[in-house]
């Protein structure tokens, strides 16, 4: 048995001995293609599979376009690009087909993309077995220079997050006991992704590591920690919950696809300033980038160094 | 019920409302986005579904990548331009998992993609409650004068293809009573794009539509036919048919990734003997471009014209 990050990574160790054909980031939440004038393209992909990432029964058609539409545009966000584009495959059972779920998926994905100034650029259609099978592709565009890495944090950054967490992990909870339409179900079945958010922080060269938390926060910082070769401190009691999550929720709960990023400490508050002025909501400053050790997040608790081990959300 | 074009159909509808961003020829084998100092990239997507695209007792991991890969490829040259890279995501069921699948699958995948020098830039991997689903999204580049689109066949074009037809849809026919090894059925479950070939007829500018058949000769040149408002003739003696398949199945039968193309009619046998000395293969010539009825076929039969109508793969 292999999971999920074993197999990810035995892809990435193959990869490596592919040409690069001028691609770059491999491993980032999107992969880069400078493409010339100062600019870039960055791909990402993202699969929403009915029974593993929404129940048939508990989302409609309308919320599943939503939610497979906002999560990729989430990871284009987080490398501080403009999306600009997707490429949408759909496998459907047969009894799906026979329904008006085609028309109402098609109708909301197309209506949110427009929302967003998002061309559907292609794609594929086909029939499944038994299961609805939904893969993105999204395409962003931007200036190489205000490209976020995850490999970009630096030592004493501060850690920040752009809104409470936990409130998708509890709505989980709710809708597997089958309460569909609870407030915390409803956050859950339809996630927001920090469009203008990312796009606008990516403006700002204060910013240096960035991701979106799909995994969880406890899971996605040490993404960023590995690749930034540096270690973090985050205080417990400054991650801010969703009201309804708890605690632990909270720091591992994933498909928040809220934005985590690494600031440049003496910029900080200044760039938190902006953020509220420019969105009515403040940045979560929850820790700082340390020197190590390497890839490890050391947990306070009211200023006590504590010892805990979180997981975040694994696939397989 | 909505038929696979009916609802792709729809999507092109909806999609003119949104914002193009740059992106072009949406609708064809790829779309394609114009990047500055002449030259392009173009974008598809292909899935690949456990029980509809392949049997797991009938095709070993290897044999699933490869035709996942190659798929897309196909998709790329049929547009005149060299592959450079895949974004890959697979949905596996926890059996697959906990088996040797997915490392043998991605070890072929990378492995056919290092043969064709194209890049694996991302992807996703996540689980899935029964069936395993494959998504490609393949990315070309080139120069922008010699993509080939659905849409540039001109009236008098000789039409041609690449390969003898049929063999892949007789071969499906054997792998579904249970003869997974005959030769046929190792024609289809090993498909190989014309690679090599699609990007030397993408240099020539004689070469005007072109295209890869995906869902039948019947049904794909209407598709040419249709976006370049125009008719054909075809005679249906000259369609080569792979050995051991019937004429219907080389006329019909989808899955080919043969390449199907218009050809300037002056310059057609000159092309014909400089692929000859390239690739060891006639391109054969199966009939011309006329101005109409515009997306109908005429078939001709000895001499004949007949009647006769010829529906291709349909996903659903």
């Amino acid at each position: 048995m292999i999971s999920e990050f074993g197999l990810i990574a035995h892809l990435k160790e193959l990869c490596l001995s592919l040409p690069q054909n001028g691609f770059e980031g491999i491993g980032d939440d999107c992969a880069i293609l400078p493409i010339g004038e100062g600019e870039a393209l960055v791909f990402t992909a993202d699969l929403v599979v009915e029974g593993i990432h929404f129940l048939r029964e508990a989302m409609s058609p309308e919320e599943v376009a939503k939610k497979a539409l906002q999560v990729n545009l989430s990871d284009v966000v987080a490398m501080g690009v403009a999306p600009v584009a997707t490429i949408l495959s759909l496998a459907l059972p047969q009894e799906i087909v026979q329904s008006d779920w085609p028309l109402r998926f098609a109708k909301a994905y197309t209506s949110a993309s427009k929302q967003r100034g998002v061309a559907l650029i292609g794609g594929d259609t086909t029939s499944s077995k038994r299961e609805i099978c939904i893969n993105v592709t999204a395409i962003g565009r931007g200036k190489v220079q205000q490209i976020k890495r995850r490999s970009d944090a630096r030592i004493g950054d501060i850690i920040c997050i752009g809104r409470p967490l936990g409130g998708s992990a509890a709505g989980l909870k709710e809708i597997l006991v089958g309460r569909y339409d609870s407030p915390l179900a409803q956050l859950h079945k339809n996630p927001k992704a920090q469009i203008e958010e990312g796009i606008w922080l990516g403006s700002r060269d204060e910013v240096h590591a960035m991701m979106d938390i799909s995994d969880g926060l406890a899971s996605d910082l040490k993404h960023i920690l590995t690749s930034s070769k540096v270690g973090a401190e985050v205080e417990i009691d400054r991650v801010p919950i969703a009201p309804g999550a708890t605690s632990e929720e909270a720091l591992t709960g994933g498909e928040e696809y809220t934005l985590l990023l690494s600031v440049q400490a003496d910029k900080v508050e200044e760039l938190g300033q902006n953020y509220l002025e420019q969105f009515g909501l403040p940045l979560y400053e929850i820790g700082r980038i340390t020197a190590g050790p390497v890839g490890e997040i050391q947990w306070y608790k009211t200023g006590e160094a504590i010892t805990g081990s979180w997981q975040g959300f694994r696939h397989f």
